[in-house]
């Protein structure tokens, strides 16, 4: 069992048995997680600040409350985006933290690359828990791990990531970890909403869902990320819900066991029919909530033990 | 001493010696509060989350603070009213939550029944923090403690409960708390603010205020709930005053050691003349605020006792 | 070492070695924030509320982290400044607080002396986190911890104080504690915004930057208050920038070895020259921050001690 990183900026860093360490580590949390007995020590006489830019209620409880579960101090700094313009004063807001000795940052920023800004200036360890359209790891490892406990394995698997993947740091993140444990991966979306140029990062495109769809073993739908769409082609949802809504008939050419998969929040009747998302049968939807606290203090854990083993980078 | 209930949603559904359990802890808890080593391991292990679809400083703080000198894991979420519109997402939240295996859930939610239907949806120990018209039992349970302390019993008491009945939780779980116990209960306000029909519930109705003070044990000031009348009467508050607003010469009528009670906050002037408000020999409203807490730390334990007693209702 | 105090309202009630005693300990406490298991159990078993009536995510999230590492329960509580207008209403907040048995309640409020009226009415130790423009004294013992631990020592240095003088609760702590422990202050600015008169205090006033950093071995920048500048006169940034921003060349005249602060957020290019902020060799700017935690949990520790001390205080 071997995890060498300082930092959780992205799942590029992680080495195929590195994300296989951190799944390990996350089931025995998920099992940690269901007793009436759920607060350890891992993280004691740590400090945890969670730092949002953007606001994600549902990302930020996850990672508070691995934090406290494993006995961190934790902290909620409340970022006004507003007062968070320039990247000097993204800088300056660093340093103050880092002067405060916080052990880990979690850090969620609109612009992609700035948490690994941040990264280079502190003397703690970073989460990245989202920047802008670069990558979302922990969204990536807790994916990982639902479909591991789903399907009994992470490799040679069909699986198709569907909807705005343009938009989309999950999708980024998730094709990296897919591709790294050796799956074969779909995009299936229509052609505005996908990069253009990125078949040559051994992914298969489709525009159309009913043959982007076929034989897979895991459906991952994604959120459409209007907020982060610039001018450009918005598809009306009706239309949307259409062509690349995911209900049981699309998903009847996926194979018979075939799991779907959603980020969350999600909307309902445009990426995906409430009943089927509500469908125990097939949706592993709030599988994916459970396996992201589990996945968070495993991911802590681990860099907590590796800043402990280096007590020479420790700020003097 | 039995307590028996999964959750508390109201007051409703709890047996008179249930209540009594309840109080008898708090009273413990009181002493532990004033204490200055007030750090308890009752839900040590547990995590409590906090979820307050309406604003309430006063309540959330009070089950933040209690849960955490009982040693949990306790977070606030941040739940913006406007994002939470529908059923379906009120449900889709508490899923989402449940996947954390909270195992005990505090809500405030501004529609009646929406806090019971949560608490069918999920695996831990939902208590009622108010819901709409509905019920507010953790209110009722610190009046009830705030009674007996200063009346020494909780039964045969003539207790007058003043003002806008009609828009009250705390009047509602009040009265079903109170007739429970076996008091004399009288309603007194301007018609327009009583439901009617709701002598059949075993109380009596005035809308004399010297009438319906004269004798009483207890006078139970209720804040106006301008914010959940829609169109209908609303009386100014000068009026108000004159006729419902609780002052000395009102007060003459009970008895002489008449206890003056507020939920607060209180509108100063309105619904009471603040010289009043503020006299300890006849204002327990600050013993209020006190006995909320220890109230809430007591239903907690007791909730958390029955919940690691039955490991078989945890989600698998 | 003799520490007092019930309350930390201000610098003016502090004894000469109630200082050292405070910054004594903040020391340690330097040295236990830089190591990876920093969290204790001095202030355990006690429950700390911070009460912010003005937003101050930097000073709030010192005190929060100081009590966390001591093991306090920590609590925010979300002041809308909107709905807190009176006297009064601060008041009736202040007794619902205290009615949760609070030990430690840190506060800040816009108002001068509204620290000080609400500590008369509460049965817990009340830190003044800056109250208007009367007092801020985490600050200024902070400020005195960093120029001790960079200068050796906290007498018989010339300290000169530069900007807006007159709306700064930083400088007037700072003035009262620097004089009392014997050092020669010069306050540096327009003579618009240095109250007049102050000369009595035993300070020395200069409206020319480059005669008023003379020889000196200490540089202290304040913000530009422009929020509480009401009418008069208010100088553009630009012609500010010119006559007092601190720059290398302004600094030039000051000792060799003077070093340069500033209590942040900071208006680059405002008040002080980005580059020599960032300057290492010179800023201690950094270290106020890292000094802020130690001396925040050195007050809250000394504090706590006397609490316990002197129990016949607790409310019955």
């Amino acid at each position: 069992m071997r995890f060498d990183q300082r930092h959780l900026l992205g799942i590029e860093p992680l080495r195929p048995d590195e994300i296989t360490t951190i799944l390990d580590l996350a089931d025995q949390y998920v099992t940690f997680n269901r007793s009436r007995d759920k607060h350890a020590r891992a993280l004691a006489g740590l400090t945890q600040i969670n730092m949002f830019f953007e606001n994600s209620t549902r990302t930020q409880s996850s990672f508070e409350i691995a934090g406290k579960r494993l006995g961190a101090d934790v902290m909620n700094m409340a970022m006004q985006a507003s007062s968070i313009k320039k990247g000097e004063t993204l800088i300056d807001t660093a340093m103050t933290l880092n002067a405060m000795h916080p052990d880990l940052l979690v850090v969620r920023h609109p612009h992609s690359g700035a948490v690994d800004l941040l990264s280079q200036k502190v003397n703690c360890a970073v989460l990245n828990a989202g920047d802008g359209k670069h990558e979302h790891p922990t969204q990536a490892l807790l994916d990982a791990l639902t479909i591991r406990r789903a399907k009994g394995r992470l490799h040679r698997l069909n699986i198709a990531i569907c909807g705005d993947i343009a938009h989309s740091r999950v999708a980024r993140s998730n094709i990296l970890l897919l591709h790294k444990m050796e799956n074969r991966i779909r995009l299936v979306g229509p052609s505005t909403l996908i990069p253009s140029g990125i078949e040559h990062f051994g992914v298969e495109v489709y525009d159309d869902m009913r043959k982007g769809l076929e034989d897979v073993d895991v459906v991952m739908m994604l959120r459409l990320q209007r907020e982060r769409m610039d001018g450009g082609f918005i598809p009306s949802e009706r239309e949307y819900y259409h062509r690349y809504g995911l209900d049981a008939e699309k998903l009847a050419v996926a194979k018979p066991d075939a799991i779907v998969m959603h980020p969350g929040p999600m909307n309902r009747g445009v990426e995906i029919d409430g009943t089927l998302a509500d469908d125990i049968n097939r949706s592993v939807i709030q599988d994916q909530v459970e396996m992201g606290v589990a996945v968070r203090m495993a991911v802590m854990d681990l860099l907590a033990r590796n800043l402990r083993a280096n007590p020479k980078e420790i700020m003097a």
